[in-house]
């Protein structure tokens, strides 16, 4: 069994620079940090953490907390965050809440109780007093609060592109899909769609999506075109509903972009898959990953933030859902 | 601040069973150890889980790491694996380890440190020397091994299957994906699909393509069609390859099913929204999560395993890449 004796003599450094790097106490040059984490693991030397952050009171672990990990948009957030983290010798652990408020609770418990050192939450429920009465940072992700520092794409802008765009390609017989309420990102969507949909004086239909997830989506998009057969342009609340709408396009036999144009949101790997390729509003969903890490290690660090609340932009992305368009802008 | 006095009080038990109940030792009848539970959660009550962990060496915390969370595969399994854990009264915390084995060992260190009193891994070097370390018990998912307790889909029979299928539609020159070497799962598929096509005396190419990655999809498909442009029938290594190939096959302007049948392998969500719907074996990954986090429960309780290694069977999913089937089976 290695000891820390063991550790430092292989590093090349000193006990007590080895005792610094794993408390994290003190500074640790970069380079030296690196050379000794090399040497623990090579040695496969296991400091007792437990026993270590009951004592210091602070570990590595960063904890993540996810609504479903099934829409593709949500491993991408997770990877900008994992991999910002790992940058900085931080480590990352994941729950998915699955878009239950219980499971949510659950992993704030689970994480407070093994002492994380700072949370990221993507969570839906962001306004819980669970997270009020944390003693570590939090940053929310895909969500904003006036509380916590957050990072978010900007959906009043998405929802203005995503309209300006299909009645800029001739659409005008709009169906305006609205994710659940209780995300500000898609009240935002919404509003800045409605507005654009006002301001171009286009008729458009509104109707409800109460979930982003996969098992509904095939759901509104049958609801959809029961509901609104003359739709000549659909804003989806997401991909994975847009994905649904194009499937069931085809089954009822409206041509795309000729007869039906759909633009989705996020742009999830798949979106380029699908058939036709699906138009969509780019969120950086890696980039806002990383951000959030970013916002998370300035505060563990107890770095001044310049700004609480970052909001990155969207983008048009065009592919095959859309016509060519007749740009106005 | 909310005392064990205070669950026991609203739960209507003795302090002693709660302590019984939130360390986990000795008996607590179910109904009991909900109404705990509920107090628990109503009252904000944290236990110092550390500190009991340090004398306990219990938590009831399982760890999950999975290859790759962008591949729609796993994060099926990991719900699997979730909701048993879940309706068992354990926490499953997830590492991504992103095909990186660099990450795979962090979180296996990860895992050990912070106490977790088991381990799936559906991670792609099960053959490590840190799994063979370990204090509690481990699960392989998706992958096999001589040395532990695993649950994987039965690949070499869908193999098998996927060729039988294209063959019987009437495929001549069939191309077959090889997925990693370094997964046995990969392996016997690939051996399924050749023995079959062997001794139905069918024509076939072999394309290796070594990751299951989503950013390298979109390669292989392309490959595919420059190197074997006569192909009129694909297996492909897993779903997301075949979504991709059937995205090319578009762009280059063959007809599917007539001129190129495809089947995939997974039956991801997406699947059945790609145009055409894919064909596809499908892994049963919500089941071989709930088997794995059962093979894991058992172990932890001491029950005796009635076998190690649990093989679930594969199914072929009937869609429109595939031709309608002249059954001879």
């Amino acid at each position: 069994m290695a000891t820390i004796k063991d550790v430092a003599k292989k590093a090349g450094v000193s006990v007590a620079t080895v005792s610094r790097a794993i408390n994290d106490k003190g500074y640790v040059h970069e380079d030296t940090r690196k050379l000794i984490d090399e040497a623990i693991r090579e040695l496969n030397y296991k400091p007792n953490e437990v026993a270590r952050s009951l004592f210091n009171k602070k570990s590595r672990l960063i904890g993540l907390i996810l609504p479903d990990i099934r829409n593709p948009f949500f491993p991408e957030l997770a990877r900008g965050v994992e991999d910002e983290m790992q940058a900085h010798g931080f480590r990352l652990i994941i729950g998915n809440a699955d878009e239950q408020l219980d499971k949510e609770i659950d992993y704030i418990e689970t994480f407070k109780l093994n002492n994380v050192i700072g949370l990221i939450s993507a969570s839906t429920n962001a306004v819980l007093s669970q997270y009020k009465s944390l003693s570590f940072p939090l940053v929310l992700l895909d969500r904003t609060s006036e509380e916590h520092p957050s990072v978010h794409a900007d959906g009043y802008a998405g929802g203005r592109l995503a309209a300006r765009e299909l009645v800029n390609r001739g659409s005008s017989r709009i169906t305006l899909l609205k994710g659940p309420v209780e995300f500000q990102t898609a009240r935002d969507r919404f509003k800045g769609a409605v507005d654009e949909l006002y301001s171009a004086n286009v008729e458009f239909d509104v109707m409800t999506t109460a979930s982003f997830a996969f098992q509904e989506a095939e759901y509104w998009a049958k609801e959809l075109f029961e509901k609104y057969p003359d739709t000549d342009g659909v804003i989806a609340s997401n991909d994975v509903v847009a994905a649904a709408i194009i499937h069931e396009a085809h089954r009822v036999g409206k041509k795309m972009p000729e007869e039906l144009q759909i633009i989705g949101f996020d742009d999830i790997p798949f979106s380029q898959f699908l058939y036709p390729a699906l138009s969509t509003i780019r969120q950086p969903a890696y980039d806002m990953g990383r951000e959030a890490a970013k916002l998370l290690i300035k505060q563990i660090n107890g770095e001044k933030l310049e700004s609480k609340r970052i909001q990155l932009p969207v983008q048009f992305i065009e592919r095959q859902t859309t016509r060519k368009g007749d740009h106005h802008d």
